[in-house]
């Protein structure tokens, strides 16, 4: 579901309309794609400014070991105390090691848990906070915790022992798992795909640290060119001289819906008076559940679109964001728009239900479509970050191309759900034409057509919800 | 459990301390009861001043109607829908009615109601935070929310239809009871108090907005001459010309492992310049669990405790906390100070698992005994509050009385749990002598003899955990 559709109305809330009526008047940033106002009249948080947004903290972490010391730290590596891990914990060593994370400088030590777990946000030495809303642990269990003893630093190795980085001044700390879910989720219902993948068969402990990694993660899958760091981005940005970059965050398929909306978002941008806004298109690349469209079908398909000219290549950047995929809604929208600011983003665009998915056990969605653009609009430490909304978008058959929903001829538009998209691609139909690129079709059938080589009965065609 | 025993170590923390050496300072206040410092080496947060400390935003709010205007909103409410409201609700009508929830000005409407899931925290025009922890909500269901129709105000009544408040400026929103009840508690395991008594069974619907309470809450219970508000404690503590005031939350009875902690506080309030602490003794009145002793039980106790010179009557004021319990561990703890900021305390002492139970399923306690303590000293809103955490008080068996524990000869201390006290009361035996004045112990059994008149069949003692 997510951010494959656009099915719901610009934002307007009236509760945050009635605040005004209140003391409380959330951080809330102009819903732009509803209703840019001329530069004259911008909030003050709508400055614009020349260099690109600052890091959260103020400078981006890089927890890499520098080249010449690198020998010197396998050596010392070779006398720890080892700890394994798992795919999505490198993934996590990737992500926090290129300062996605900013300023966190390591798996996470209690004090930072429970601020993420209670505040979603951390406090820095000025009390000023930043946003931080998914735990990034490191689960150990009762054996490691013994082989640990009392050493200060573990060496952390892959599933083939093969040395990934040092993790020194080591906290160990009790892993409350069904808290850990239930405030990260807002459930402990079975069935959610990162709950199940990382959690109950983890260790009853979490060891924090600071990060030391021997050499820069790559998974050789020939994507690595693909995975900018956010050094890497923000010199693009800089050599594109970006005076605004939007950020795209999307783990499914471009459609021409998500096009129209980026391509309107930079008219918008320009009409605000931003002379060169850059797209961040920014499809996540780490762990994804199993009915996802897997990172390199969708790199293929990310290429055709723009091949095929649906959006522009001298104002777009495709790159892969290394984060795995918690699924965790209002939460985790607020580590997608975070880990953005930190690649130089200062607009982050938001959907219906970002990061959302189905409740696992009740036939409902997880989340209230609403909540995770109202929560990221008053999120502590996403005050610099300018949120734009979603607007509607459909297919107008009239028009037959997607476009914005016009409530006032509504039996013109069709609404394709990513299931229904997954379907017809399944069953090697096509879309209505002008849903999206051919090119781009044509890797979606691809990719369903390699699932099932052997099998090529039709797929029935769901019931709409 | 929680606040009835001390079994904990004064608070030290190794992710605390090892913050020094990351980006993230937390705002941790001093362990004043580990190491008071002399006072010209105070932090600047133990600023010693005249006035009491500054409500939250800055005002009390107070939303009772004012008299003379009270027969014209009754004749409004009149020709309004009506909600009824439960007893806990009514119980919410006065924390709110009276400025402990300050700066809310009536149950939440959802942009507070998310800010409070996710943040615990709400944000104000000023772009700084005040702590709120706990939803302060009002459920409606279906049929009550077609009744309310177009209104834009509601009046809110009692079980016997008895006017109580009229409710402005209305917001309905989507009630996600498994979303709350995860997000509150950090579980959603069956049997959790609170939860039982006022969510499964509540609408599907919450409405939010202004409180104009009809005329002040009372209960007519006899006890309504110890529910001071936040002005009139203001006003007493202000009276007496304290210079620090210290809150000491409870839901249970006072024994003399209290007493020597509350007593010890002074002490060292006063070591540190301040020439007149006051103690706010301030037992919570709501909504408990059954198994707690109930109030009118407890302030008799407490009546005791101070008529046998345990407690200094001339520095201390028991007043009752009119919330209801929600039994939520790190996050209620956070409400429960915050709440005393608006009474006018400045210090707030927290022992350990405060607001904490058992897991309603699970044989361990719901939370991690020191993470109350921790949250509160993160707690974004609570900067300005000195927290004082517990010392470990046990019984010495060589001096016959309550006295901090003493590691290096462990073995003459005695940690006698709240439920071994419940049991050695309902046994009508007594404890060791110095565990609670005489009084005091009386009073408990008397109370637990009203509960098994016809049955005086000896309870079995539990086996200690």
């Amino acid at each position: 579901m997510a951010s494959t559709v656009f099915t719901q109305m610009p934002f307007q809330s009236n509760s945050l309309n009635k605040s005004s009526n209140t003391h409380f008047v959330p951080s809330f940033r102009l819903p732009v794609s509803l209703s840019f106002k001329p530069r004259t009249a911008l909030p003050k948080r709508f400055r614009i400014r020349a260099g690109l947004i600052e890091p959260d903290g103020g400078k981006l972490v890089d927890l890499h070991v520098a080249e010449p010391e690198r020998e010197l730290k396998k050596r010392e590596a070779a006398s720890l105390p080892r700890v394994k891990l798992t795919k999505i914990d490198v993934q996590w060593v990737h992500v926090l090691s290129e300062g996605w994370a900013s300023p966190l400088t390591g798996f996470m030590r209690e004090h930072e848990f429970l601020q993420t777990l209670h505040f979603n946000s951390l406090r820095l030495a000025d009390d000023s906070f930043v946003n931080m809303s998914v735990p990034i642990v490191l689960a150990i269990d009762d054996y490691q915790k013994a082989g640990i003893g009392e050493s200060n630093s573990v060496a952390l190795v892959d599933s083939d022992d093969k040395l990934i980085a040092i993790l020194t001044d080591i906290e160990i700390y009790k892993h409350p798992k069904e808290e850990r879910i239930a405030r990260t989720w807002g459930t402990i219902a079975p069935g959610l795909p990162y709950v199940e993948e990382t959690i109950p068969n983890a260790g009853n402990w979490l060891i924090g640290g600071d990060l030391k990694v021997i050499e820069p993660i790559k998974y050789n899958d020939g994507l690595d060119c693909f995975r900018l760091s956010p050094v890497e981005l923000r010199r693009e940005f800089e050599k594109r001289n970006a005076d605004a970059v939007f950020a795209f965050q999307l783990r499914n398929p471009v459609h021409n819906g998500h096009a129209l909306l980026m391509t309107d978002t930079r008219r918008r941008l320009l009409e605000m008076g931003y002379e060169n806004p850059i797209l961040l298109l920014h499809p996540l690349g780490g762990y994804t559940k199993v009915d996802d469209v897997p990172l390199d079908w969708r790199m293929k398909q990310h290429e055709k679109v723009l091949e095929d000219g649906v959006l522009d290549p001298e104002t777009t950047v495709v790159s892969i964001f290394p984060s795995p995929m918690h699924y965790a809604g209002p939460t985790e929208v607020q580590w997608h728009a975070k880990a953005r600011i930190n690649a130089g983003a200062n607009f982050y665009i938001v959907g219906r239900d970002p990061a959302g998915m189905g409740h696992p056990v009740e036939k409902r969605d997880l989340y209230d479509a609403d909540h995770g653009k109202k929560v990221l609009s008053m999120a502590p430490g996403l005050e610099r970050l300018n949120i734009l909304p979603f607007r509607v978008a459909a297919y107008d058959k009239t028009q037959g191309k997607m476009a914005f929903f016009d409530p006032s001829r509504a039996q013109d538009f069709l609404f394709i759900s990513g299931t229904k998209m997954r379907t017809l691609a399944k069953n090697k139909e096509n879309p209505p034409a002008g849903f999206m690129c051919p090119g781009g079709w044509q890797v979606l059938v691809e990719y369903y057509d390699s699932l099932t080589p052997s099998d090529n009965s039709r797929i029935p065609e769901p019931v709409p919800a």
